[in-house]
């Protein structure tokens, strides 16, 4: 039909969770409908490409060597807080509780996928972590098996060099009914009981 | 964060069917583990903004002027079929039973949505199919209420010039058990009967 509908069906695969269908489907759109809009996601791609790395002190992406938290002078620099990606550092951001820095590790440790302790740059983290300022590491891992191992292998790590390191709170949702909560949560939440 | 990410998660929202999570999951996945496919869709994007235009025969997508299967001396020059998309232009082309030509109308009429017969191009089919050479004009758009209503429509157009058209054929589809088949697809079956 034509070749460079097809390059742009097969290009339109590269993206998460895009079948054939589907990518058929959006380039048809792009194409018939919206051909601002497809030469707008060219520029973007090419410019985020193009500019984005990843900050200095914390890893996340940023368009600058240092990213605009972390060269935030209002905040605490005696904390920090370890996540696995910019939008679990956004939710928490959110929450407007914390006033530490971050460290983004972009990922998890996931023997099944084959990402280890190198993939994950930990070494990045050790280094930020161990910078003399930086007093309490909060790990903020999620709370699956995955991210469970890596806030263990974290906290052995940071530990053995001498910092305090810190964990999440678990326990039952605000707002979680117990009728809802699973029973892992109820027995995490029951042997963290504090003193109402 | 970087402004470049947050342009690339907009522009992944001009793709049909992706909302701000699925957006910005894309733009991270293509950052961290793929920033070759990125580059690839960029100028995947860009090439076919550029190149792709509409046959001029067919109006299918196409790089050239007239697409290869209308430049294609070996298909029937006296059959037309009318189809929604390349996508059932494709289909059909997979059956293997159809030697003639296509005009695709990308798109259907719809009143709700505002497509009248103008914005679907109409009197470019009836140029095509009016150039002494078309014998038959099969109508194989959608059986859905647009589609129906698509080839009503076409169907008097083109009567009214003396051409003749002619329909997909409604009914039972190969390997339907009755019991699976809605009712209104075993009344048309009924209806349209041949002898056997
Ligand atoms: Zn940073
Ligand atoms: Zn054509």
């Amino acid at each position: 039909m034509s070749r460079s509908l097809d390059f742009l069906t097969e290009a339109l695969r590269r993206l998460p969770g895009i079948g054939p269908k589907s990518a058929q489907r959006m380039a048809f759109h792009l194409l018939q409908h919206d051909r601002e809009g497809a030469a707008m996601l060219s520029r973007a791609l090419y410019q985020a490409v193009d500019t984005v790395h990843h900050c200095a002190m914390c890893n996340t992406f940023s368009d600058t060597e240092v990213c605009e938290l972390c060269a935030d002078e209002s905040r605490e620099r005696a904390l920090l807080c370890v996540v696995e990606t910019p939008a679990d550092q956004m939710m928490i951001e959110q929450t407007l509780t914390y006033k530490g820095l971050y460290f983004v590790l972009m990922g998890r440790l996931s023997p099944l996928d084959g990402i280890g302790p190198r993939d994950l740059h930990l070494d990045k983290l050790v280094g930020r972590a161990s910078d003399g300022v930086v007093e309490e590491v909060v790990l903020a891992t999620n709370f699956t098996n995955e991210g469970e191992a890596t806030a263990h292998y974290i906290s052995e790590m940071l530990k053995a060099r001498g910092l305090k390191v810190s964990r999440l709170a678990r326990g039952v949702p605000v707002g979680g009914e117990l009728e809802y909560v699973d029973a892992g949560t109820i027995a995490r939440a029951m042997l963290d009981r504090r003193s109402a």
